[in-house]
This record gives C-alpha cells, structure tokens and sequence, in this order.
C-alpha cells in the first residue's frame, strides 16, 4: 500500500506541538464564535498561518482565511477546516468551557459553544500545516490550508468559491477534510461513495388569529395548530417513505407566541431534512407543504402557511479513487484497529461545495473524539447512542488522542500526494 | 333611580377637556412601557395628578401611583386605573401606533404595545380625576385615584398593597374600575357576582435528549413532546371538565430550540387556566401535570417535566350592593340602550386584591371601545368575534366615543357616593 | 301546595306490587332488546295492560304500545316509558344480568343490555298503570300509557308519531316521563326549561389507500388519518366554543381495519354531539366537516370524506307550568330531601317528539337509582363521577327503593291533573 | 449457466395446458377461503395431485397437503405454495371477482378475496406439478409440491412441521418457493440473502372508563386514548429509528365502540411490525409498550394497557447458492430484461419454517403480476406505487403472462436440481 515516510518524517515533530496545540485548542473552545461571526478566530488562524510560513489571503467570503504553502514542483493537495460554533449553552462542565453569548441574526443574545467540535478541525489543521512547513525537505508540491466560515449554515464554503476561491490558489489535485464523530478517540474512518446526506431546512409561518388567552373561541390557535403540524409530519418518514430508505425530518425549531395569556396569530416551525437522493427530498418537501396546508385549513386559517427553504446542503459523496488512496496510508501508518468503518453519516457538510466548484476530487473522513474507555463501556452496555453527541451541550471530545490522531491524519492523507515516499 | 345630579355638574366640563384627555391617550399609546417598567407612564399621571391638586404618593409597588383629593366629610371612593402594556408587535396603522421595544425578563428586546387599552383607563381616569378637581362644590367627601403597575402579570395591586397601601388611605367605602373590552363605544356594562375569572398561568419545562438534526435517533426529541403535550392538553376542557362547566386552558407560548438542524434537549410551554370555581381550577392543574408527567414518559425522557404556577388571579366577583348602585345611577345618566349586559368575561384581573385586602366592596364594569357602525355591522354579518379583541397586534379602540363615555362612567359611578344629590 | 290525596289512595296498594314488580323488573333486564327488536318486551308490556283492563294499541310505528284507561271526564295524561336496550356486554355481575346477545343493523352479533335503565322506566310505569286501574275511584279522566321503541337511536317516538299516534288517542293535557339517572335512590328531580340536550351523531367515511402492512409507502393510512381527526376533534370544544358553552363532542366509534397487517382503504367514526343551542349545533357540524375535509387533505386522501347525520334528537325543554305542577305535587309527597335539583342533563331524548307533535305542555324528570349508601360515600370520597353511569356494562340501579319511587313519581305526577283531590 | 434443456423439454406441454391452469385460477379466485379454512382449496389441490400420480397426503397440520413423486434416483426438490385468502371484500369488478364471505376468528361475518395472490401460488404449482408429471422422462428424482395453510397468520408452515412433515417426506436438497407481486407480468426475481422481512402483530387493549356520550366527564375516553396512541407511534420510526434502517410499524385495526352515544370502556389496536433485525425488532416493542403505557397514564387510565404478540414471522433470508443456481437457470431460459431485481420486499412470510425445520437451503423469489403495459405507463408517470398492491381490494393480477410465468420459473428453478441436463 501506501509508503508513508514521508509522512512519518513530517510527524516526527508532532510531539513538541502538544502543549502548543492543546493550548490553541482550548482558546478556540473557550472563545467560539457564531458562523460568519468567525472575526477572532480567523485572526488567529492567519496569524498562525503567517507565522508558520505561509502566504496567507484572510477575509475570503467574509472571514474566510486561505493558506497557500508552496514547496516545490509537484501535487496540489487542499486540506479544509470550519471555523464556526453553534448558538448552545454549554453544560460540559469544563475547566475551559464557553461562557461566551453573542447577537444571533434575529437580534436575540444567545449563548455560544463549539457543539460541533470545529475546534477540533480548526486546531489538527493548523498542527499539520506547521509540520509541513517545518519539514519541507520530506514533501514536494504545493498545500492549500482553507479554513471556511459558517458550515453550520450551509453558505460558507460556497462563499469563498462565490469570493473567488478558483482565483486565488492553483487548482488541487485532490480536496481533503475530516470531522470529529462520536468514535474511539484514536480512529479514523474513510468511506468511499455517499458519506454525509443533503440537507435543507425549512421555515414554516402558520397563520392563526390572535386574542386574548381567555377568549379562545375569537382565536385561530396557532399552538394547537404548530403542534398539530409537527405531530403530523411524524407520519411522513414513518408511512410516506418507503422502508428502508434514509430520510430525516426534524423540527428543531417551534416558537409561539410570547406570553402564557396572549393567544398569538402565528407560528413558526424550522425543520431540517435529510436524504441521500433528491426524489426523496423533493418527496419529503412536497409532504411538508401538503401538510402545514391542510393542517390551516383544519384550524380555519385566515392564511395559507408560508414556506422558505434554507440551509440547503449537497451530498458528500467522496471519490472512490482519493479515498482509496486516503484509506491506504491511514491503514500503512495507524496501528492495527485504529481504521474503522464509521458508516454513512446522516450529517450534511457544504465542503464538497468547494472541490465541486474547482471540479477536484475529494474524501471526507470521520475522526473518533470520544474517550475510549467511555466509549468501549458504552458499547458493553449497549448504551453508545446516548454518548454526548455533535450538536449536545455535554459534546466533549477528549482532547488526547483526539488531536494527535486529527492531525496525523491530515499530514498522512496530504502526503500521500504531497510525500517523497 | 340614582339621582346623578352632581355627575351631571362634575361632568359639564367634560368638551373642554376633549383635546388634552385624547392627545395624553395618543401620547400613552405611542409610549407602552412593559409590566413593572411604567416609569414614564407613572411620571405622567404623577405629574397631571399632582398639577390637578391631588395629593401625590408615587413609587407605591415599585411604579404604582397613589393620588387622594380631600374634599370636606363624606364618603371615600377609590377609583383604579392599570398602566401597564404587552409584549406585542402593534399592526393597527394608526398614526399614533407603538413603535416602541423594550427588553422583557428574559432578557429579549420585544415589540411593546398598548394591546389592552390601558392606555383608555389612564387618560379616562385622569380625565376624571381632574373633573372632580375641577368642580369641587358638587361633591363631598374623598376621592382616591389609583394607578397600578402590572396588572398583566397579576402582582401589580398586591404589589401596592404589600407596599403599606392600607396606611396611606383611607379606608374607601367603595372601590371602583373598568375595563375597554368590544363592544360599541358608548356603551357601559355593569355586572353583579363573578365577572371576571380566576386565572393561573403555568410554565412546563419538557425534559428530552439534544442531538444533531441528523441523528434523531439518538435524542429524544422535545418538539414531539412539547407538541403531543399541546395537541394532549386539549382533550382536558374537551373530555374532562363537566360539559358546560367554564374552563379554558390555553397555550400561548411554545418554546423549543434555537435552529433547524439542531435537537434540543428541552422545550418549554406557558399555559393559561381561567375558572370561575377552584374545584375545577385544581382539576385542570391537576390534569395539566398528568398529562406532561405521561407524555414525558412515553417520549422516554430522562427527566420528570417541572412545573412553575405564576401569574395566579383572584376571582373578580362583584358586590351587589355596590353594582346596583352604580348600575341605577348609570341608568339615570345614560342614554337609553348605553347600558348592556356585556355577560361574564373570561379575562381576569388583579384589581380585587385591593379592595379584598382593604376589606372593602368593589365592582368592576365594561366600557365600549368599538367603532358602534364597525360593531353594528359585524353583528348583522355574525362576525363580532372576528373584530380585534384585547391583546390582538389589531386591537385599537376608537378615539370617541370611548374617551367620554368611559370619563363619564368614573364620574357617575363615583358621584353616586360622592354626589351632593 | 298541591294535594296529593288521591295519589296517596292510589299508591296505597303499592306495597303489594312489590314482588310483581321485582319479578318483571328482572325479566325485562335479563331480556334486552335493541332498538327496533323490542318484540317480546312490547309483547309482555300489551298482555300486562290488557289485563289491567286498558284498551290496547300494540305495533305502533313498529313495535310500540299504547294503553288508554279512561275513567270518566277530566283531563287526560300521557305516561310515556321507552323499551330498547343497548349492544353493550353486561359487567355487573347481578344474579339477573343479560347474558343476550342479537343482530346488529351491521348484521353482527353483539352482547345486549338494558345499561340504561329502560327496565326500570317500563316497570314503574306498568306498575303505575296498574295502580290507576286497580283504584279508580281515586281519580277521574283518561290515563295514556305509551312504550315507545328505539329511544336509542332517536326515532322511536317519532316513529309512533309518523304511525298515526295522534288519531288514536285523545289529545292528553300534559305528557310526562322519567329517567333513571346516577342519583341516591328515592330522590326525584324535576327541572323547569332546558333539561335535556339536543344531539346528533354524524358517521364519518375517511378514505385512504389500501395496501399490505409492510407497504406503507404505497398506502394512505387511514388509522392514522382517523386517529389526526379523533385528536383534532378535541380542539374544537377546547379552543373554538365559547367557554362556558354546553357542548360535548364525542367519538363513540372508531372502526378501521380487519387484521394487523393490512392496511385498509377507509376508516369509519361515529361522533355523537350534545348542545343545548342550534348555533352551537350548526358550528359543532362545521367544524367537524372542515376538520375531516382537511385533515383527509392532510393525508393526501384519494377522496373527500363522507358525512351522515342520524340519531337527530330534539331539545327537551320542560314547561314551566306543567313542571311546577309536578314539582308541587312531588314536596307534597315526598319526604323532605327527596327532591333534588338534578340539574340540566347532558343527555338527550326523543320523548319530547311525542308532545311536540301533539302540541301539548311536557316535563320529564329524573329518578335516582344509585344506592343511597354508595352514592352517599362516593359524595365523601369526591368519587360520584366514578359511579357507574347510564350506558356503562357496569350501570345497575338498585332494586330499591328505585322502583318504588319512579313508580310514586309516576302516580303522584299523573294525579296532579287526574286526581279528585 | 445451468443449461435448461430439460426445463424446455417438460414445458413443452405447457400451451395445452393454459385453459385448464386460467379456469382454475378462476375457480380458486372465486371461492377464497380464510386462513385454515382452506378445506375446499385442499380438496381440489388433493384431487388434482392424485390425478397427476402424486402420492397425496392431505390433512397435514390442518388443511396441509404433500404430494410426492418420485421419479428415480436423484435429487430432492420441495416446491411450496399458500392456499389461505384474506378478509377484503373485493374490488376489482372482474368478472370472477369473489362474492364470498366467511365466519372469521372472532365470530364476524366477513367477505373474502384472494387479495394476495396465493390463487396464483396454487395454480402455479399445480401447474408445475402437472407438467412434471407428465414429462417423466425429462427429469430425475423427487418431487415435493407442498401446499401450507394459514401463511396470512404466520402458523400454517409451521403448523404442517409440528404435525410430522419431517417424518412423511424425504430430506429435499433445496426449497423452492414464490410470490407474485407488483412488476410487469412476464418477470422473475430471484433475490440472495434476505428478502423478506420479519414481521410480528401486537394486539393492545387499552383501558378507559364507559359512560354515556353525553358524559365525557365520567369517562376515560378509550377512543381519544387509542387515537393518541396511534399518533404518538408514529414517532417511533420516524424518530427513535436510526435513519435508514428498515423499520415499519403498521396499525391495521382500530377498534373502539359500538354506538356513537356510548364510551365505550375499552380500545383494541392491532399492530405489525417489520425488521430486517432481532434488535431493531425489539426496540419496536419496547417503544410499543412504552407509548401505549404512557399514553394510558396520560388518559388517567384506570388499568395499564395488555400486550399480545402474535403471527410472528421469521426473516426470509436467501441462501446464496441456492438463489445463485435459480437465478442462472432463470437467465438461461427466460428473454432477455425478464429477470429483474424486484429488491427487498417488506412483507414476510412463513415459508423459510419448513426448510429451516428440516434444515435444508431454500430460496424464494418474485414473479411479476401486473399487465406490463400498465405498469410501463404507471413508470412512465410515476405512479407505480398507486398501482394496487396486494391485499389491496384491487389487487388484480393480469392473468397472463403471470400465470404461464410462474409456471415455467417453478419447473426452471426445480430442474436446475431435478433435470437430466
């Protein structure tokens, strides 16, 4: 398989960038920023990048960063990190949990926290990006380092390509990214084919009338209404779909009214979908349509419900000849175990915005970040679903070997087309 | 009937007041302030009270103002205005419309409006007041006005009674209030025995387990829940409560996540109960938390619901000595047809704290704040309960005759004790 | 008040009708019949009048009996009891239980019990029948007895009606009935005005799509279509009546599917509503139609649902005179505490199809059949409304003095009008 | 691949058979009989083996019946159909449509139809069997054609192994069985590994409290009760599943009340589910019992709810060199594009009991049943999941070419093992 001395060679000096590395980590914890909020955050990557070497292009796409190190004739390899945080409280209990609110697009002050563990990303692709510039004799080629904003939104990574992303760095010859999952900390996993699903949320505005909370027979009640909707679309993915096939539809999102006694006129309910194929999607959509619909006319609506599509994710479906190639120096360098198959993902990811884009291949693989112990007692206990999850408040990934093993990963993908053998 | 002689007299002043009484209502209008933050509002009326010749105690409970007018011996009647707006979004157009926001408990910036007509019991009594003030030599005795803070969150009047109230009046013989509801201006509604509900209001905190949007399957999700508890809830005054029996239990906020893609791990719902009996009160508390304690089971939550009673209302229930005194000097005052039954309402109020702790009788009435023609023809075409009611963004009583005829309320049904025949 | 001497002559015998009475009481009760099939019951009912010497009508409107017993001039009174029992399997252990089973008008075969105490209604008024004929000397006028059919399902008496009734007897003064209701036994319940609600039931045809149970993706699933209407339903007593409206909605009925894993293409309600106002009648009917519309939309139905409305019942809305004539003859028998306010009943009948079409005053009452200790400590322990109640397979009035009572009440009601004083 | 010379040489008969084999599909058609009610089925399946010179044993496990022929040495092969209809009342207006109805299990009357198409399994097969029969000389070994009872209730396979199959035939090398399905007539689908799903019906009766319509307040409602657990299950797969996994949970029955003014004290709910897995299987049934208790609490019930777990199915899990040497003879015989993959199918089937009791391999496939035009033009449009599907009251295969199909993939598959080459 895969020679990969190059990569050892480059990761020789991975052990004196811990404490650097860890440190940078829990600042980034500590201080998470929501998407296109990434001001402080970028600062520090550019900062870092600058330092380490590379020629570095910030505010691509708002507070996107890019890094170009160029080492030489040979391959184009682009590594990608996110940058942004989520709008949750924190409940880790850390010595170095987010404290942090910030201004949230509706205007309302939220609490902040890397739920997602971005962090993690941001802090293994800053880690690989020293060790290549450290060791410039063990590779050849050109790395791109790009830290995008606002994942959580679906539209960072379509804004710098929108920024002119294509303009700016020499095209790749392969685009590499990876995310932290619930997993032993310590392993990796590639997949080939479709590994993260489509995502679109939708707004749903349901119009009721508004009184009094005492004069309910004057209302159109829009929280029976919104409850009625959201106990309604369980039917969807439960009867509509046919068995078998991946469809999701969370309502993440219900808000009525502002007062116990004040019957308001109108609802709004946001909902996420998820699918590996579009006829599904589309299934799934004109389900949603159809049913706040009736549903208003159940209630006697004044209106019909008002519907707007967001955060629309496309489908990473990684190339099978980069992930191959990615699987077989993650196999030569990790030890025995430490490559496992982590499975069709039902998250989303805009990476594959940026490589689509520029017309590259590219693989995105999973990074374990749950200590492993833990996770080996869940997994006695049949008790692995309830492990703090992406997006929890109680999400922690551990920071050993967590970060060793993100970053290692990057420096093994990257060279296998950057590496000297 | 009641000899309303002195009204008559107090009351000739009344067309000279006309420009002031509707520029301070537009003015109070314009300017809601939020439960407990009537700072400004209370300026006002301390200002006007004390310009008038009122003795002035503002402060009382917070932004409660007390103002009392000694007029030789007699009878000593307490007239009660409330000052306070609500967390509404005004959509009425009019000229003189709120554009005001205000930061709320929870910490939020909130649209604030005038959704009740408050605004109509402040500008009405001061209207009054300064008739009385005017016109000393047709009455005896001692007229106290009071302006509540808080009437929407139910601690206003107790608020001003825990404050030493009792100390710094005397004690009235009668205490007297009125509130603008739908029905055609011009109108005034006396009621003896219950008139108004209690009302509790009750906040549900639903425990789930937060995930990704993707990953329902490891969460318990608080949007199911929340909505099974509403859509549950309903069957309680449906199924429960004896037919015919009054009872209203109403949602009127939903609170669950902050976006799409992300499963929280709670919701929360603010109910509102209104009753005329304890009995059936209990049943419907009792209900309410069965209900979130089941369904919370069988969403699996790893968590019992809490539950937090606030906002609780006495029974306003009117004296029916007092009422047909009032009631017969209206008749004597009013045109013919101004008096309607407006029926028990299902609003409730925290006015009889007062004269509950004071020991004294009171009675509360309805005012008209319809446009009579807009009323007269929804009545024809069986829409009155389509017209804006209290609370709604489109609730805008009509300027006159509601302005006069609500002064011209408090005058005769206080003359009826204070009058010198 | 009213002189119940003659009542007393005529009940004077009514001890030694105590086993005769029992005895056919337990007949009727072991022999239930549905409505329409009341054969036997109005065979026994014709053999006992005519052996009391009554000219006999029996077969009027299918299977109804009327006796006449004229007994000189004066006034003439219309007795009326009901004869049909109910499909419900009896629970109450009693040594005399139905354990009857008959053909429904579906062509199934179902368990039949008198669970709502037409046994009791035929006995008394049998026993009354004999009393008047066994002391003729006591009164004077002319005495109808009427057994009607199929109360259960509405028709009964209009169906007697319809048949020529009112070419066959005399036009009485006064029509009178009774209803044994969960009250202590020997108490009796008259009530002037609305006492009794008008009802209607409506069957509600949904559709949906058929498939096999492990297709559900090519079905339209009317369980869960039925069940979103059931749950949808509720709101409408809940949120859309105004509080404090007697309105009851009940779904008697659910029938979807024959075996677990067929989906079936239709699902069957039957809703029965109760109101005591046309307007609210008219609204129930509304709402019910637009929500099974909707929400048939909701599932993407193949097809409209379709409504019946049956089991149409009038009003009973009892004379004032003809009710204080029975009122004041009931204080004068009955011993003080007898005569309870039962207050107005959420159930419904069709005698009043009787009067109406004859254009004659009517009251109806109720007759307690609860065992006074059990009432009297279910009172105590706040369980009354855990009692078994009409309809229930638990419901068993006791023996006595409930018999002796309605039959009394009968007696002493009739006589205020024939009675010699 | 396998040469099927001899399957061409024992098909070679099979034009004279065709009014014969459509004449008694029409006769099978037209008189369904109910699970293990198959008593006039077996009699002609009996009569028809015994004519072609099959040793016959009837009456196995019930209706079973085995028909032997043995044909010198060689290979053992068990072909398999169903004999039992379902209770559908038909739809489909052909002229051979059934009339018929029949005494189900629990006492009803209940129309019948071969809404599955086990017509099509017997004729099929009596087909095949015939045509064996009469082609001695073509083939080798012994022949197996065993028609169960009772498949829709999931006992009739195994009904006929605890009744001594193992002891009256020979060990076969393999078992052959098929479906017909929704793809075009004229195809076959051979499928390796699992096919069809496991499937188990639960039986839930929920507890409320009877009490007349009019008296919601001394019931617990049973039909709220069921329709909330109705709704509250689908939440199951929609949410509690993991994403993509292959769960249904079907409610098929609902049975609440008899009467429209009658609460009914009781609810029954029949469920099925389906899985692909023992563990997801009983998350299913856990979540049931769960949601069913819960939800009975939330009624306030006064009994926890009963669970009955019945008609259990096992998984119909293909062995890979059995379907492997169909599916190559199936390429060898029939046109080009008829052998399809029809994917996995979410029903189930008792079939795999008999090869699994004897231990021996088996395979089961599908075979097209609808008139390919139709469904080109159902596929065309999009529409291939309206088309009605069995146990549908449409289901309607078109007779040919499903039943000429079926016929020769029986004698095909079976000569893979029995033909002299």
């Amino acid at each position: 398989m895969a020679p990969t001395g190059s990569a050892r060679t480059i990761l020789s000096g991975q052990d004196s960038l811990r404490d650097w590395q860890e440190s940078l980590y829990k600042d980034f914890h500590r201080n998470p920023e929501l998407s296109h909020q990434e001001v402080r955050t970028a600062g520090v990557v550019a900062d870092q990048l600058g330092e380490f070497g590379f020629e570095v292009h910030p505010g691509i796409g708002g507070t996107g960063v890019v890094g170009l190190l160029s080492n030489g004739d040979g391959p184009t390899v682009l590594l990608r990190a996110d940058m942004d945080a989520l709008p949750v409280r924190e409940a880790t209990g850390l010595d170095y949990a987010s404290t942090v609110t910030a201004v949230d697009d509706a205007g309302s002050q939220t609490p902040v926290m890397h739920a997602c563990g971005h962090d993690v990303h941001i802090s293994t692709l800053l880690g690989a990006a020293r060790l290549f510039a450290e060791q410039r004799e063990a590779w050849a080629g050109t790395l791109i380092a790009l830290f995008q904003p606002a994942e959580e939104l679906g539209d960072g990574a379509r804004g710098m390509v929108d920024a002119g992303l294509a303009g700016l760095i020499p095209t790749p010859d392969v685009a590499l990214a990876q995310h932290v999952l619930v997993h032993p900390a310590g392993t990796v996993g590639p997949h080939a084919g479709p590994f993260l699903s489509m995502a679109d949320s939708v707004r749903i505005t349901l119009y009721g009338r508004g009184s009094h909370g005492s004069m309910p027979h004057l209302s159109i009640d829009p929280a029976v209404l919104a409850s009625m909707v959201v106990v309604r679309l369980q039917g969807v993915v439960a009867r509509e779909v046919q068995p078998g096939e991946f469809a999701v539809l969370t309502v993440g999102r219900i808000a009525v009214g502002a007062k116990s006694n004040i019957i308001d006129d109108h609802a709004v309910l946001e909902l996420n979908i998820r699918t590996y194929s579009r006829p599904i999607r589309d299934q799934l959509l004109a389900a949603i349509e159809r049913i706040a619909t009736a549903e208003s006319a159940a209630s006697g609506s004044p209106k019909e419900p008002e519907f707007e599509v967001y955060n629309s994710y496309p489908l990473t479906d990684n190339s099978a000849e980069a992930t191959a190639q990615v699987a077989g120096a993650f196999e030569d360098y990790f030890p025995a175990g430490a490559i496992q198959d982590f499975g069709r993902q039902t998250a989303s990811e805009d990476f594959s915005d940026v490589p689509t884009a520029l017309g590259v291949p590219y693989t995105y693989w999973g990074v374990g970040g749950t200590d492993p112990e833990v996770y080996a007692a869940a997994e006695a206990a049949g008790t692995v679903s309830a492990l703090p999850a992406n997006h929890s408040p109680m999400f922690a990934p551990v920071l050993q070997p967590t970060l060793t093993t993100g970053t290692a990963a990057l420096v093994v993908a990257a060279s296998a087309w950057l590496g000297r053998g």
